[in-house]
């Protein structure tokens, strides 16, 4: 089976090593010519653009960073529906918006193609090891037709139900992560204006009944350690964005996360897109807080 | 030694059983008089006021609810320090703002005696297996008076600095915890206006990074199972409140935890103060949505 | 000319007598059967449905709350577009999302008619006096075929632009509106707390620098006085929502607006939804509060 | 009668200008040399400390930036209650917290002196032409006594109630002013991201019911003009932030207003602290949005 994958950014480039790896056949593509040269270098092909991969593949998955830019993936000049794509599948893994979802089904349906979506939750290491967990949006049995390949990315595929709800259950957990690092952000500030040191409160924060494996592999990068980028704080901006607008769409009035969102865009605002979320804390404590002489 | 013990709800009621079981004489006293005879109900000998607590014993626990409170037990008329309080021990256990902590010390000394904060991590069964974390703030020789009775209470006793930084400590702590269950209200009132049901969800939302074990006792009573009463949503939104209040004065904006704070508000302004904070997402999702058509 | 109308609401009634006094051929309908019963009391003709207004009439004025029921208003089995509208002129003057008028243009084009969006400001006197300001998005073409009829209910017509464009200029205004009222909620209920008078405090922030007509307007009301209702809280509430969520998918963070839904939310869920705006203080003032004793 | 002024920034300075035009003895200090060599250029005498100021005068204003400084004018080593102040009547115009007077006041009283606070509504023109508003806590007899220097400098002088009740409303109504030019400033970004330009929507704008006077008189800074500063955004966010500490204190939420103060922290943290509050809307537009390609 062939297997074409757009978006060869750090967890795009991950499945495309890991899936050749498990056997299959894999041609990428990224709309950053620095990302196809950097994959090639470890041997992945590379296609002309998003309507050669879906050309020549059978299952095509498009893992990139936001709504926009798989709609344009899809329905650009050059994007997988400007060609011939009856009888394929299609599997999304971005983080979007359901309504992007629930948007794109129909126009690829419209050219004799399915579609699903399946964001993860996990990482590199994850997917390295084939660890992830799916959330699964769409129809039955398009999922078991995309399961011989997420198998070999996955330890757990969710079906969540229709298109749609793969996305909403991203959101829904990105929610949560964005909400524990400004909690954790807000509290160190705290603390640290009251006279407590860093080492400290985090030592006391792992007792707290919330207290999670994540926490406890940050804490270094909250001290100051150099991270092993996982999810920078650009793009759980736009996560938490998403969060938001898809709230209120639904009429989910969303006080905490529309608090959660001004921080990280001030973050990003001072320059701290590129950096891991961890370093949040930082940028509260360094930046925002208010001097008295 | 003789212990006295002023505030008899659940936890006060908790910790008089605990310190009599441990072999200490103890005496007790709450303003409520329910609270005083269920007390007594169980051998806990009753004294008439705070201040004569205060005469028959040699160290004082308090742990009653809020700043305003802890004020009036301490300089009210019938109050600790309306009596000869020389070379007493007291021990503030409540969950209070640091500038409380800072205020009444020097009251406390003026009169001869001395005073540590010891809130705590935790709640009705840690105190009963004595394995609480005490997160004390004041002198260190006043934590060593106080030692052998923290010791029988707790698993870990860490002195955070002088007084305040015990206060602020456990509202860095208790922040995290608003964050946490009012995050979990927006990503399930989010998913399940999207189609999720909340089965799904929960089993999902434990595979996250950030899951953690209080997450998982929670989740019967989220799914609607009658709680074992922990701590209810109007005390969590004073903690939230002094959260914020202690930020604002030290300089520091608190966007998220004010956003907590609003849906805590809320949900006391709609009756459900006195519901356990695992009912919290059943209020968003139950009464502050938007519904069309 | 003839002149259908959908939504005999507050506005909509007030406007069909308006236009029918100023010599328009009027015929509306409403999906609720009071409002019709209403109107055909003041001597509206009373049509079947929307297809039956857009049928008999030459410019189809449309005036509803939100933006599922004009979805529906349009798209809906017996809606506008479900008949032969080809050459006709639809003036949508309800308050939406801009993404809805961008939505609905096309699908009014591809019948062979046109749309026009014109939300307006102002309330029921300006109705009555065609006082309104009218904020156009669409075609120049098509707002000069509007004109005669926009001009009997208006003081000024502004072109903003194209689809979308009138919706996001009145998104703007009423994101001002929700912002004043729960601004001016936060500062009595702040000063009451701190023991000021609702007198005082009224007569004190009409010397404010952005004191306005309307705070003058609202001040019998903010005291109790029974409201000549404008706008209530519900359908502030769901505009503010609009704001959030277009904000969010345009990449604006909306902090202080998140804040306004919070509460507006809150008050919805406490019964005061068909309250008028300006009894929002109350509630704040007497739910919201944390009391001490 | 002899007046002493502490603080010769912006408005302490022409407070000092148009009291010694009408008629007065002045003397003044400030913390800040240059603000003293800058004063004594336009002929003000200027002493060595605040003591100093409170010795040679029978009224002693003080107008700062915020309430530590207060605090520290009044009884730092150098402060006015270092010194022999009995029988002196103090007129404290800062903006500050109501606990902070509320502080004071027993301080000065217990040295055998007088506290009155007026903090006042107006900027540098309204000092220049004495038709500042001022809003006065404390005790009748006080104000009677401040108020031939008051009169000089005001229009309107309103007697608010006791200790802290002229800065609690002073707060409310600069809460009112924060909530101003941030939903402004939101407003702006909403449709600018919608296609509108800044012109089109200041236009209307100020046809919006709660259009102001101030709105009207921002425009052109708005626009990009050079501001005659009146109020900077790191003081007005000082002013938030006490509105913010002062709510939770007393257990108001306040959803909004710390939205405003989330945003106007991210503006400090941006390098925007200095700029004229009508500089905002040009923070929030070019450097919070998030960018989509």
């Amino acid at each position: 089976m062939k297997i074409g994958l757009v978006g060869l950014g750090r967890m795009g480039a991950a499945m495309s090593q890991r899936l050749r790896q498990q056997g299959f056949d894999v041609a990428g593509w990224d709309q950053n010519a620095n990302a196809n040269q950097m994959s090639a270098t470890t041997g992945l092909r590379i296609a002309a653009h998003a309507r050669a991969i879906a050309a020549e593949s059978d299952i095509i998955i498009s893992i990139i960073t936001e709504d926009h830019g798989v709609r344009h993936i899809f329905t650009g000049s050059q994007g997988f529906l400007s060609g011939d794509v009856a009888g394929k599948l299609f599997i999304e893994m971005s983080t979007l918006q359901p309504m992007t979802g629930r948007e794109l089904a129909p126009l690829v349906a419209a050219k004799g193609a399915r579609l699903i979506e399946s964001p993860v939750l996990g990482t590199i290491p994850q997917v390295r090891d084939g660890r992830l967990v799916s959330l699964v949006g769409g129809a039955a049995e398009d999922l078991e037709r995309a399961r011989p390949v997420l198998e070999k990315m996955t330890r757990r595929i969710v079906h969540m139900g229709p298109h749609g709800c793969g996305y909403a259950m991203k959101l829904a957990v990105n929610l949560g992560l964005g909400s524990y690092i400004q909690a954790l952000s807000e509290s160190l500030a705290l603390g640290f204006k009251q006279g407590l040191s860093l080492e400290q409160m985090l030592d006391v924060l792992q007792e707290a009944p919330y207290a999670s494996g994540w926490l406890k592999s940050k804490v270094d990068v909250i001290k100051g350690a150099k991270p092993d980028m996982t999810l920078d704080i650009r793009t759980l901006r736009k996560d938490i964005m998403s969060v938001v607008a898809t709230g209120a769409l639904s009429g989910v009035p969303m006080p905490q996360s529309s608090g959660t969102l001004a921080a990280l865009s001030a973050a990003v605002a001072n320059g701290y897109g590129a950096g891991d979320l961890g370093e949040l804390p930082k940028f509260l404590r360094e930046s925002m807080l208010q001097n008295f002489e």
